[in-house]
């Protein structure tokens, strides 16, 4: 790999956590994850900041991708400075200091059978 | 956040609001959102033209994103000038006078398990 | 609307027609669509090739997508100069000679409950 | 086609082979594929590395797609040079010798009704 594959800054525009379950734990939890991949030789240190409909932006909340490393960050898991609440809209902006890739992805089990989306997020060079 | 994120005009070329629904409403409600996020310290004042197989484009359609907020916009509440039509194709696009970042969802409860889609819509700089 | 947005090439790169439905058709027969949008004031002429895994790209299928109108192209029903085979792995490349809009759906209603999938295709300006 | 369409490198960062499946074999086997498009008329030499959360990046495995050829390429095949464990999040980084197109889908089929994610994947010019 020549150099890291990527940009520092991303935003997903779509955010909801489904408010229940159905199916086994973990992986039938509703869930929706960033997946963050960080391709190059260095850690990345990466600030997210969520925003709502009807109240001022929460954040920054601080994760770090070290070197080489993939993370699939559940915004379910999500707790400092506070928890992303359930089924609320809500949106997203990635910052890395390094080049990183973002991809949204959610699994939706309120029912008995999952439905699940995904898409790489909006990259920016700006 | 240094800088807003996104551009000022999209495009969501798959449109289709399913006629019926299965389960309680308004979460299971069959519908197509366009998740707009607007980043900036400035309100973002949207038009969305809505364009069809077979007649004329319908819009604007006008919608503001208040400044460092996300609006996740239902086609399906859309009434001024008309509401869009179900079990009809359409497709949009997405106007506005500050960078926004437009995200595509679908949830189609027409059978008794839901299925999603979803997709960074189009993003212009012309 | 200042100009019409969009490219004049697209690759979906996948591509896969379900072997079979179930539910009330037309709307629940599986299908692969590619959504065309072309917000310009001039008819776009689409020409579109599909690759395959094991022999010759075919093609050019032609299409017309109005003046501001949108398409939503099902796979299904392309015809000419031979029709897409059911349960095959295949790929397209779409040209057109105004800027046009692409995205791909899928509904799949193999199972009793459908699944969708959907993505904003590549664009190119080369 | 005037040239080949598409760009050399290309990330999935979202990654992950459901550990089980329902349904007939092998259509509805939990998969996750890299569909792959060569519109060019010279074969692509494809290196794939992939990352994990927790361990160094594992590749590259390599496939050729022949010249005017899609190859929806199956992570679950892989085997050179260690097959991706199942129930495991990973990411991967797609490198080619020529230009192509990479779209990401999976099906989890591990409850009775089968569930579709696909995203065009993140292209590089770097």
């Amino acid at each position: 790999m020549s150099q890291p594959i990527g940009k520092t800054r991303w935003a997903i525009a779509e955010g909801y956590i489904p408010a229940y379950s159905t199916g086994p734990e973990p992986q039938f939890t509703s869930h929706e994850t960033a997946c963050l991949l960080n391709s190059s030789d260095q850690d990345a240190h990466v600030e997210i900041m969520v925003y709502f409909n009807d109240r001022e932006p929460v954040g920054p909340y601080r994760v770090t991708v070290p070197a080489r490393r993939t993370k699939h960050l559940r915004f379910n898991d999500l707790s400092e400075p506070e928890p992303i609440p359930r089924d609320t809209d809500y949106a997203s902006v990635i910052e890395s200091d390094m080049p990183i890739v973002v991809q949204h992805t959610r699994l939706d089990s309120r029912q008995a059978e999952n439905a699940l989306l995904s898409t790489i997020a909006y990259a920016s060079n700006d």
